[in-house]
């Protein structure tokens, strides 16, 4: 079939929006027609990445309505409403049965390779291939995904919000609630208040702590934090945050830390800011040039944890209904999250707004391919597209 | 009471044999005649330390019976056979309360100072204070210690290898099944097969590790390591030890890494040939001038937690009863770590051992306090001493 896509041509050039070819979904595969796709910082990166695949078609966080199914697809079918994500699994190696999908082997070479789970791309143009990105591509109208990349959410959650539960949401509230296991009553600090930031304090605040202190040095960033759930905060460019930390919490340190923010000194401030036998989650990407370096000293004592949690120890078929069902119940903010609604064509000012913002962007400007009216028909089976 | 004991009266010098004067119990505090203490390297390190408090009666590893008990003490009574802990708590704290006595805030400050729970010794000569260690001061024919350190064993149980239970046995077990939460089929990588090492070697064993790899740069250490269970061993001098590791777990690294070598290079080993989702836990006192450094690239993404264990996350009431009945089903070794048994008088044979030994010592040299018949005369409680 034929669809428009946004396509990435060349490092660090502007998407070209192009007719492309889409090939039918083969076994465990589906047919997913987009309803709306986030823009996030990591296809910036990716749009700046010598070693991104091209062309490609970016895009990782994404919610729509199954049009199509392959073979032996059991999971979902024609009309779900779906949310997308970006890491699939095989759900029976050693990390998918113990509860690790997040951990899964299989993902990572057709990640880096730009195809799906069996090495091959069902992008074209002309007959020359497209690369997939992270086994979705949300940026076109359709998208071919694997089944359990795939993840049925309630009729009623609208596109544009579910579209950005699969990739910062899930990663920050994962953090807070599966990584860090944050309990009630608890101290929380959070450090780094950009996409997956503001989601680790939703995190905190659903899983009832007492104190979220939110810490970062861009002033504009911990107003925003309060709007979410904070509530202290700590100006790192300004406070110690290490004696901050203590100071709020009667000497002691908090309970949890979650660093988002990807540097090390960071960590550094969180693992020395939180009590003895607390728990730091490191979920932000560091800088591989860099080391993390932890004090020697009485560290056996203080029998603290440090964990690394990638996508927020995130494991899709638990985690997005679940925050689908919490913004329906008015519990889980998505509607502040969204900056912006624009259509395909204009999907450069997306990436526009990332240069032209003075902070890290803790929401998204959301691409949505169809207008209301268009979105409540296809609520329907019988106007989906068939293939 | 008047009793014998060996002081330590300076910095380095022989601990002297002297009669000094024991007070009786006050609340919440038990007379226990000693049966048997473990000389352990912690007592070396003490003696040799300037800020150890002065004169004072070093010990910390002991069981015996309990020959009297101050008011309000609840848990043990006449008679009872006890083994010690050397990490005294309160039970109602933030940590007490959350499973975590070994984190408790009371027994810090006057195990530093000397002195028991209440802030005052009951240990003197010729009216001369002396201190108490970790406050127990085993290396005498009586102790007074707190209730909470004094936990009721079965009366099989021999009093020599029950005066192991308290430090390095409970420490190394503890790691293993509390820190780590080692768990059956697993792979495990022990560094530092020394008093602590060894017992971590035997909590994987218990645990139903299916692989147990002892690392060490000493070859006698490793051969020792396979008396207690290791199924393999590495010899870190000329092996590297994350390659070694990986090769023996099918490329992927062990499940769980025990540091308990006090060396921040061996857990950067040890965090390098751990995979995914594992864990990593410290046991070892690091030197505090050094610093932990691991590598930032990717570690986020690999999942995976590295933990301070004081004590080996060792809750005395739940782990001494249980390692002593395993010692009496055949499933855990004591015997095998009593190097040799001598009397109080003898003590500084102990220490000149530590000397003498090219490798660290697994094992323990055991004082003894009474001959095999003066043993079974403790166990009727008409033989106990009225004070």
């Amino acid at each position: 079939m034929k669809m428009k896509a946004a396509v990435m041509t060349g490092v660090g050039t502007p998407l070209q929006i192009q007719e492309v070819e889409l090939a039918q979904p083969k076994a465990n595969e589906v047919l997913v027609k987009m309803g709306a796709t986030g823009v996030c910082h990591s296809d910036l990166n990716a749009l700046g990445d010598e070693t991104t695949p091209k062309p490609t078609i970016l895009g990782h966080e994404g919610a729509g309505i199954v049009a199509a199914v392959g073979p032996n697809v059991t999971k979902v079918k024609v009309g779900d409403k779906v949310a997308l994500s970006w890491a699939p699994y095989c759900g029976t190696c050693e990390f998918c049965v113990t509860g690790n999908v997040h951990l899964c082997e299989t993902a990572f070479g057709p990640m880096f390779e730009g195809t799906l789970l069996d090495g091959t791309s069902r992008l074209s143009k002309n007959g020359e291939l497209i690369y997939h990105n992270s086994l979705l591509s949300t940026f076109a109208e359709y998208a071919v995904v694997p089944e359990l990349s795939c993840i049925r959410i309630p009729d009623a959650m609208p596109l544009a919000q579910a579209s950005l539960i699969g990739c910062g949401v899930a990663t920050g509230y994962g953090a807070a609630v599966h990584a860090a296991k944050i309990t009630p009553g608890s101290t929380v600090a959070v450090f780094g208040i950009g996409g997956v930031g503001v989601n680790a304090i939703q995190g905190a605040r659903i899983a009832g702590a007492a104190k979220i202190i939110a810490c970062d040095m861009k002033v504009a960033n911990l107003e925003i934090a309060k709007k979410f759930g904070a509530t202290h905060t700590i100006d790192v460019a300004e406070q110690n945050a290490e004696e901050a930390l203590k100071e709020l919490t009667g000497g002691y340190g908090v309970h949890f830390a979650i660093d988002c923010s990807g540097h090390t000194g960071a960590t550094e401030s969180a693992w020395k800011g939180t009590r003895k036998g607390g728990t730091v989650v490191v979920v932000g990407a560091f800088n591989p040039a860099a080391a993390l370096q932890l004090p020697a000293g009485g560290f056996h004592r203080v029998g603290k944890i440090l964990k690394g949690s990638f996508y927020g120890d995130t494991q899709p078929y638990r985690d997005f209904p679940t925050i689908a069902q919490l913004y329906l119940d008015g519990k889980f903010m998505l509607d502040e999250l969204i900056l912006g609604r624009i259509q395909l064509d204009d999907i450069n000012q997306a990436f526009d707004s990332f240069h032209d913002c003075n902070c890290i962007n803790v929401g998204r400007t959301v691409v949505e391919f169809s207008s209301q009216e268009q979105k409540e028909q296809l609520k329907s089976t019988d106007s989906v597209v068939t293939i």
